[in-house]
């Protein structure tokens, strides 16, 4: 009887040993980096991660971040995140700084989001969006092996490493490295929107290039200020530092299918902040409009 | 012996449960769209698609379709769907009436594979191969939640939602949406292959742009027609519209490899229809010959 | 008491196969190409592969090796293989010859990796730096079925298709084919880095194009015999064939940050070879350097 009890306890433990390993909760790994894909880098960072981890679920947001740009970095990880599940790893590679003092870090978001990656800024918009929870330097034992000789590809030997770690269970966030006092992450400094004296301000961090669309900072409700309704013509003026760059009215619409081909309209994009569009157009090339902390826009009706 | 046998009976449950969770079917889910990967847009659907379905296979078609070309979009599906298993699901989003009165829809073809996005012309190849089998409106409930503001971006919130609820099989077909009548499709009209006059003629649907050779749409059965064999010399003539852009004669062969560098020939691509090429050069670029259906090929020994 | 023994050992076998196929160590399938992503070529690849083998881990190398460009593909693959782990399966496809008599082949090096494309050059490196193990040529068996009139997609119709098999393990290695002798695989030459009459001399094999550096096959142990430190000025001469293109001085730095901005630097890149670099410019574009078997180095103190 006793043999025969043991044997049961002995299965019983087989099949929680199976389901959990068939059913271990895996959070995907998630890259973005400024490393193209002409050369091999993205799939080193992969092979590392695989490597370790065989069974990860590996995706890329992007990698055709302009090379350096932080900015756009930052832009792209708060405007994909959300779709994202919680547990999600994101390795993020903007790192101009690679090799000098600034921190390879990881960031814990409230949304339960985790953020791989250099300490420069690159976190600003999703710290804010999502709140911050805890950040932790990454430890020397969380680095590749025998990888210490390289001192200029950290998204491999370090974020794709330590990324896969925490991704796979490896490593528990506590074990990533020493904590970090939260208002110690380098944040980058850009306009905020605002309603005041009957106009909406904002900037415009992005463009939406495939399309040429200009996208603005004004969310939806800071838009509301402004008491528009569709098919209201708006007044808005771009500036780039002080010069005027473009000056016009154009209707406030659903979509692109609600003006004529080759009209101008105004329309809140996917991410419900107010855009600018030319109906089967590139607004951006018809008026020479780019992107970054130097645009500004103004909208009054 | 009550109690054993109903251990026993739980027990085998139990495995029957790792058997379905071990080796559930899925399908994949393939996407194609015009967004390019320099934003975040394909990474927002992957994100949708995934924090439903965890454990979904999903992979990329081509994110580099021309701006709202529907025509390309439609090629791209027929070249490569053969090659993809039953019951996969391909979300396709080259969609410029998005917003519109447009549908989104799912198409079933004969060979099993599901279609999900714009009934805009999108479908016609694969429907016109694989044939119809049914087509059915994506209701409401599988938009993504709390999207409804967004009018701009069907790929996320409509067709990578109900494409991973699909796939991982949380619906079936027939919860998609109302049956459509199969003839309501919408189908793009382009210039047919045929064998007359003892010419074979044709239209050039697209170019193999990697290397610039010229694929046309006549088949290996109707190009038989002329009777060719390899090495054969063939006359060929190019038009664009009414202009005659390419006249010349040359061989028909097995391979790039058959030629001298530099020389033109015709020969079957991969997809076993008619092309024209140069050995280590590109022909599109040299005769200055584009795609769709304003070019024409006729061929004659 | 015989009936519950048996009922056991058949629970017992139950578990062993959900061991084995929950378990199963399958291999990853990593493709490399010159086929871009605007088309759907490497979408066929992959749907041919899956449809074999639905949950094979398929990963993308780079599919942007420049057109025909056999020696870049050479020499990403060794720049990658290193990180990926024993037993996966790379597909590689640059194949200006197709069609022709060379052969389609696998090799499987001391390194535990297997490669499979055609035999004309693209394992150089790889046979060079892992050893080659043994080496053999694909069977008409272990091509997709009813491919044969295609003479043009060997990357779909063989590689893809074998490889996926392999992988998965449908297949053993032994069955890819017949043995072919180690010394027949087809083997590029080019220039090989060595310290000699106080300086060190080398090739430029590469650019790491997206940010303008110039990689040299100088490896550290080699650039160790001029005995240089950090912050030593070294002087550096590039010939394309017999013409030199560039003449300066620049000191030998760990990163980038350690110069100015604009500044020139000698480091060792991530590859642990010599590389130049500007920080944050291009050395490539500033000083017009390219890469191929016509361009040497020379550096002295």
């Amino acid at each position: 009887m006793l043999r025969k009890k043991i044997y049961h306890l002995l299965l019983a433990a087989s099949l929680s040993v199976f389901y959990v390993s068939c059913h271990k909760p895996k959070s995907a790994l998630v890259l973005i980096t400024d490393f193209g894909m002409k050369d091999g880098a993205v799939a080193a960072m992969k092979g590392v991660a695989l490597k370790l981890a065989p069974e990860l679920q590996v995706h890329d947001l992007t990698h055709e971040i302009p090379a350096y740009n932080i900015w756009e970095g930052a832009y792209r990880l708060q405007q994909t995140a959300p779709y994202w599940a919680e547990g999600t790893v994101f390795v993020c590679v903007i790192d101009p700084g690679v090799g000098t003092e600034r921190k390879s870090i990881v960031l814990k978001t409230k949304a339960n989001h985790y953020y791989v990656g250099p300490d420069n800024g690159l976190f600003t918009l999703v710290a804010e969006s999502e709140g911050v929870d805890e950040v932790r330097e990454i430890s020397g034992a969380n680095r590749l092996p025998n990888s210490q000789g390289s001192y200029t590809f950290h998204g491999r030997d370090v974020f794709a490493y330590s990324g896969a770690k925490l991704a796979s269970g490896m490593i528990t966030f506590d074990e990533v490295g020493s904590k970090i006092p939260n208002n110690q992450l380098v944040m980058l400094s850009y306009p905020k929107a605002k309603y005041e004296n009957n106009q909406v301000v904002g900037g415009i961090p992005i463009l939406d290039i495939q399309y040429g669309n200009v996208w603005t900072n004004i969310d939806n409700k800071t838009f509301e200020g402004l008491g528009a309704k569709f098919g209201d013509k708006l007044n808005v003026k771009i500036f780039n530092k002080e010069t005027l760059v473009f000056e016009g009215t154009m209707p406030y619409e659903h979509t692109f299918g609600d003006v004529k081909e080759g009209e101008n309209l105004l329309y809140l994009n996917s991410l419900m902040n107010v855009s600018l569009g030319i109906n089967m157009g590139s607004f951006a090339d018809s008026y020479k409009i780019a992107s970054g902390t130097d645009w500004r826009i103004q909208i009054s009706k």
